[in-house]
């Protein structure tokens, strides 16, 4: 809901759907990853560009998954399996798989066991990133069923409030929910105050993080407009400073509750899974977890539905503020921008194109942008 | 984690666990509350005013229960029954009878689901306030189970962003996780930035309302700490103004997130339910959700609750802002305080101890403090 990061007309270039997708896929191929998890890898990413998390999608991701299946980090071929299952739950080991791929084959098992018994979820060790989180609850809403997803980050950038280094991932909490009329409701959030990722396209684009985002040197949470801090030396992709400030910012704003958010997803993703937590790990480890409700099973799907309905049209119709445009609910502006970009393209910054070009030339797979 | 609605020892009465219980069960049971259920009933408020959470002990809920209870509001015998259920889901209808007492048998039935299947959750339509949250949650540590609350609570109190007209409840949300040595963790926060009894309790003691806590009446989030509001014409027991802040408190520092997890919150409880959501409500309904996760359906139980001690522990070891004292973990403070408080005692303000006096004697049941 953030404006600050769209990408301006006058330095992007426009590419279809149908020709990024391919043209990741592509990349993917080359460093070994079987087709179709390639492809499910490509729809992950470009699902974010679709839907204007761009922070989620090729520009910031793709050259992390990339390096990391060429230095090793990221397995292409990983033999992920069932570690512990019940009737509702599942344990999954990724064996260093990438989340964008072992995550909607987890959510597609958790999805079956909820039809079985109305609730499932299953938590994912040894993982590497799934991309946006929210994709992965919405694997659920063609099922008639209500998904969540979560994950915990390989890397400390949060302090706990009170603190002065970082102990925690960003760690966000995705969920889907399926509706008749109105785009779904799908919300998905870091339990930081801002995405990490969103730290390195305000470098990139010039722009000020605002009061509340991260904190000095010192712990003390910064309540005015700062610029991006320098990458932090031989990070890779967008770097950042690992002070970043979870949901509350300060004390009084109820930081504590960003902050205990945040460790809910190390417990459920990392500590559940017998993996471990973001303080343990080495960088670039994940650990997920992944639910689905059953409506049915709860309640019946069309009252639902209708019920939702009315739901996000009362939302919607709040009074508005003085000096603010509208009420908005979680996923109209991301299902209006993909309604948007599937007819008329999606803007990429001409820096991205460009190394998306020289990549695939370094790589020897198709550029079809 | 805030001590600034501490009742200060001058103005407290020192009860003890005991003499609270015994007075409060009589008051139910007073009211045709069954003597088990009455038990129960005070079993979640005295454990709120255990642990410090001054806000949904005694003091603020007690006199909204039992007010309920006369005017018919509160139905004392529910009929309650499940409306539908599998193997891991159970939906619960109250018939109008008290959280306190239903929530607690709807966890003991999901918990039970989970010995079998690994994970379960129950909602629960057309109830009555469950108190503080955290104690459902918790109700799963001694099954060696992950629990988890929220309630949809039933007037609007907190404006979605940008709007300026409530639209949510405060809606809390409460996840109790079990360890060895440490304290358990225990999240029970309100997904509005403060609680809306907090209103109350500021309003007795005095104490002012922090910036980002409450909007002004054009909707726009208030950035300077103000007295709290006077109570609404007509409401019962603490009052409030129903602008509330989301969690985040300004679109910058991410109130769309605590927007959108009061909205999970009334979707899981109240649309799952098939009973509706808050701007539909009389004011006075509340929908819930439990859910119990069993910690060995998902990796070995001792490895788990080990692993949680290291992770708390390396939290609590951060190293500290500048001036402040040191870093905390969910539920710590309230452990320490339950640990302090069964040795010495529960302080109660003298008002609230003249109110139950005056009550015992209207209804005719014994004053034991």
């Amino acid at each position: 809901m953030i404006d600050r990061f769209r990408v301006p007309e006058s330095e992007a270039t426009i590419v279809t759907r149908q020709a990024l997708h391919a043209t990741v896929s592509g990349m993917f191929e080359t460093l070994t990853v079987p087709e179709s998890d390639a492809h499910q890898a490509a729809d992950v990413l470009v699902a974010a560009d679709l839907r204007g998390v761009d922070s989620h999608g090729v520009s910031n991701q793709l050259r992390s998954y990339l390096l990391g299946l060429i230095n090793g980090e990221i397995n292409p071929t990983p033999t992920w399996e069932i570690e512990r299952e019940s009737p509702s739950g599942l344990t999954i080991n990724c064996d260093r798989g990438l989340g964008v791929i072992i995550a909607p084959k987890a959510m597609q098992m958790t999805i079956q066991k909820a039809e079985h018994t109305g609730v499932a979820m299953a938590t994912l060790k040894n993982g590497r990133h799934l991309g946006m989180a929210g994709y992965h609850a919405m694997r659920a809403l063609e099922h008639d069923m209500i998904g969540v997803c979560m994950s915990s980050t390989g890397s400390p950038l949060v302090l706990p409030t009170f603190g002065r280094e970082a102990r925690l991932g960003t760690n966000p909490i995705a969920i889907a929910v399926p509706t008749y009329q109105e785009p779904p409701f799908v919300l998905d959030m870091a339990t930081s105050t801002i995405a990490a990722n969103k730290i390195g396209l305000a470098r990139r684009l010039g722009t000020l993080l605002a009061p509340g985002w991260i904190a000095g040197e010192d712990g003390t949470p910064l309540d005015h407009s700062v610029p991006a801090p320098p990458p932090l030396p031989g990070s890779s992709g967008s770097g950042y400073p690992p002070r970043l400030l979870p949901l509350g910012s300060t004390p009084e704003g109820g930081s504590y509750k960003g902050y205990g958010l945040a460790c809910m997803v190390e417990i459920l993703c990392g500590i559940l899974s017998g993996d471990g937590f973001s303080m343990q790990s080495k960088p670039g480890v994940y650990r997920h977890m992944v639910a689905a409700y059953n409506v049915s099973a709860f309640t019946q799907i069309d009252q639902f539905k209708s019920m939702m309905d009315a739901f996000l049209h009362i939302l919607k119709s709040t009074p508005v503020a003085a000096n603010q445009a509208k009420v908005l609910v979680a996923g109209e502006v991301e299902a209006e921008t993909e309604r948007y970009r599937l007819l008329h393209g999606i803007p990429l910054h001409h820096e991205v194109v460009d190394w998306i070009r020289k990549t695939c030339k370094y790589l020897g797979s198709p550029f079809d942008l």
